[in-house]
């Protein structure tokens, strides 16, 4: 039973209920998963465990890629399951939790997890729980959708649990790319030069005596729920389109651009289709989530290679993708995030990363994650990985929200998760900031007349003006800033008497 | 005339006074120079360029490694030679300017500038002025007491003058090493592996065809101003040495630590000196700038190695160095602050990261630049490169500053320069905070009960019990926050009513 999927037959005496393999985790544990953005999460141990929480109390620190799919964060956090949560997640229900002080999440760049794990700074797993399509004849585990932080996870673990799942195209295995970084101080070079490069291994090489349990599962994937593009996010793409084609005009960058990242989530998706109906060609990606985008350029002949960690499509693109993985599997590799958002490569490969932000401000620094500066939203994901050594950061948002009643360009943003000196392009509906080279008045300059949505112009300009007047490198009047902030929550709009 | 030194023919003819040689130097010319916090500036050509600036209308860009000595920067800016300035100063007449929006300051992470002219992201240089202890054989530039950017500027400039300083121990040839990173798409790993690896060339080789003009100069560096250690570093030091210890006694670090670098200035020098009456051996440096703590702990036996871009010296220390060369050559290595800074390279060799903040928030966001959010002090510096990527990110500070009147630790920063995701460790004189593994409700508790001077615990404490009453992932009562910051600026102290 089973034995093209679990080929070391002495693991064959392992497979067992959910249930059972849940009694592993006890109280108070320090619990590893697979899942990276509602893809390859583990499904049936998790459920176990809420069941088990809403009897008796039980709680563990969970650490993941990133976040999870089939509600499974929400569900735990309801449950009561999650201590502490790392590094990222995009639940409502968990997010409720983590803002009111009930769940400890720690927000961290996703490159950096299990560095800090590898070098004892933060405490290992106890236990993995992962998901796989395949189990090898050495007792190595193949991934399914994602690898995010899975290879790691697995082998720091005292115990590995296995949820092998047959919802999963059985070829996916080949797929990934497992490379470790040796330990420190001997350790060399990552040997990837072009985003196409295989460094390492297809499957988490664990011993297979850790591993204590294999469930069998047959539930897919979460979908994604990213939208198509509107007339908003289809004006950021052209604006950046329009961009890339003057770089490439003025000899500054190849008409196949570089590697291109892309964050999650529906603006940056459709900045990334934007670029099927450009002049530029050979396109590659070197980002962490491979979205329905991914594949629209890949269809569309324009882009001949996606290196990401893991995949994430929407119900529309999902078939079509892994019901047809053989057409798109030499195109595509996965690879632990902590190689996909890897600062060694990011800087080697001269990444163009495409993000995400919540707002920014007059002088370019970027909130990714706190509503208001103090609720937390999803999280810094693998945004800073990329902009930190990006070749080119560039962040994009619409003007407005709430019907206007936010503008994402404000005077100075609440909470800081990317600085000045780590922002080169901000792109809204309105237009773009190039702002490399810039000195922050001179940012200021280009933001509000190339950003700011007209409604927010005015206010801005005047608090700008208002500001240079008391001086500075970059000129404030802390409390009027802050006031777009406070109004909004208090008032329901960013500008007094709205 | 200077045949040792000027040791190809074909450049004797190239020898000419700084007045002439400044003549190179055109209206809107962007320049790039030498020089590193104090060390191996160009010094000639610049006093030229100034007493040019007095009689006729002048203005340039400037590029340099660092802040430059002999009170350049100030003198440059008083008259009124600089449009813009980057990617470092720290000069209380240029700062006069920067801040009253005379000069545009653009401050960047000291990794960045030469690889963004390298990515045709910024200008490259039309000129540069660099100085030399030696001209090679081939025409090739031997640095002085820095290399910083100044292999970079030479070779991207168009033109080269070169300050032969003879005032400098001519023992400096051999010292340095020069390393560029390939041109992307097809850039290789940087093949650094140890801190005391050898990757490049000895000297920089530009073409001697764009050697435009030798001076010959007889002007030392200025001394650093670094000032012995007082009780409150000692304080500092005695932390970080108890924290260190433990860790080591952990498991968690070897007995040499790891490669250390430490910022410039008083308490980060202090905190190096500390480590003489540790228990630590066999250490190494992988820093910026070498002070005299590093060859403190060279004569006291305890570091084998220290790798910097640049060597600053108090008067005290300056003699036993630079005359005494033979006797450290052997363990220094002089590399570009690309190299020296380079998140490739503290990422791999695992860099235990020390610099000193401006002031820091109870939720581990540190300020280094922007007195009051809006008036530059310095400039971040090199330790967005370290911080970012370090091993161990550690940020020091004096707890109170101007007899109490500031509190180094305040409910939120008004300006940002490292997030709370690039910082591990926080000192001050009162103690230190672990935020390893923290969410931030957590770090304001370990912030505050270690950090903070007693005058401030009670405030600090009453600011974040009302701040978790209205919740949040990291708790904030902005105006509140704020009032901290426009306290000290209208009323001289951060509390009300003091």
């Amino acid at each position: 039973m089973y034995s093209d999927r679990i080929r070391l037959s002495s693991l064959h005496s392992k497979v067992m209920s959910a249930d059972e393999a849940a009694t592993h985790v006890v109280d108070g544990m320090t619990v590893g998963m697979s899942g990276f953005t509602r893809a390859g999460e583990a499904k049936a141990v998790p459920m176990a465990l809420i069941k088990r929480a809403k009897d008796k109390p039980l709680k563990i620190s969970l650490i993941t890629g990133a976040s999870l799919g089939n509600d499974l964060d929400g569900l735990m956090a309801e449950a009561g399951l999650l201590a502490r949560r790392m590094p990222f997640q995009a639940d409502a229900a968990l997010r409720k939790a983590i803002n009111g002080g009930e769940v400890m999440f720690i927000d961290q760049h996703l490159s950096h997890t299990v560095e800090q794990m590898r070098n004892h700074q933060i405490k290992k797993p106890d236990l993995a729980i992962i998901e796989a399509v395949a189990i090898t004849e050495q007792g190595h585990i193949v991934p399914t959708t994602s690898v995010g932080n899975s290879a790691n996870l697995a082998l720091f673990a005292d115990k590995v649990i296995i949820e092998l799942n047959m919802a999963h195209n059985p070829n996916l295995e080949g797929l990934h790319d497992i490379y470790i970084p040796g330990e420190r101080p001997n350790r060399q070079p990552i040997p990837l030069m072009k985003v196409d490069d295989r460094i390492g291994v297809s499957a988490i090489p664990v011993d297979p005596a850790k591993i204590a349990a294999i469930v069998i599962t047959d539930q897919p994937d979460s979908y994604s729920t990213v939208t198509p593009p509107d007339d908003e996010t289809q004006a950021i793409a052209n604006h950046l389109i329009h961009f890339f084609k003057k770089e490439v005009d003025a000899g500054r960058l190849s008409n196949s651009l570089g590697p291109l990242q892309a964050g999650i989530g529906n603006i940056a998706n459709a900045v990334m289709c934007g670029l099927i109906d450009s002049p530029f060609e050979n396109l590659v990606m070197y980002s962490e989530v491979l979205q329905d985008s991914t594949f629209e350029l890949i269809d569309a002949g324009k882009m001949v290679f996606a290196s990401g960690c893991s995949i994430t499509l929407s119900q529309r693109c999902n078939d079509r993708v892994f019901g047809n993985l053989e057409k798109y599997k030499d195109k595509l590799v996965l690879r632990p995030q902590e190689i996909s958002n890897h600062p060694e490569l990011v800087r080697r490969i001269g990444i163009i990363g495409i993000n995400t932000a919540l707002e920014f401000d007059i002088y370019g620094n970027v909130n990714s994650t706190h509503v208001g500066g103090t609720k937390m939203m999803n999280g810094i994901g693998g945004s800073g990985d990329f902009a930190r050594n990006a070749h080119m950061a560039i962040f994009v948002t619409k003007s407005i929200a709430k019907g206007g009643a936010i503008s994402s360009v404000v005077p100075m943003v609440a909470h800081v998760d990317h600085t000045e000196h780590d922002v080169s392009i901000l792109v809204t509906e309105q237009g773009l900031a190039d702002l490399r080279g810039l000195a922050p008045r001179e940012r200021a300059r280009v933001i509000i007349d190339n950003c700011v949505h007209p409604s927010y112009r005015d206010a801005l300009n005047a608090y700008f003006e208002a500001a240079c007047k008391k001086g500075g490198q970059t000129p404030h009047l802390l409390h009027d800033a802050m006031d777009w902030h406070t109004n909004l929550e208090e008032r329901g709009h960013m500008l007094k008497g709205k």
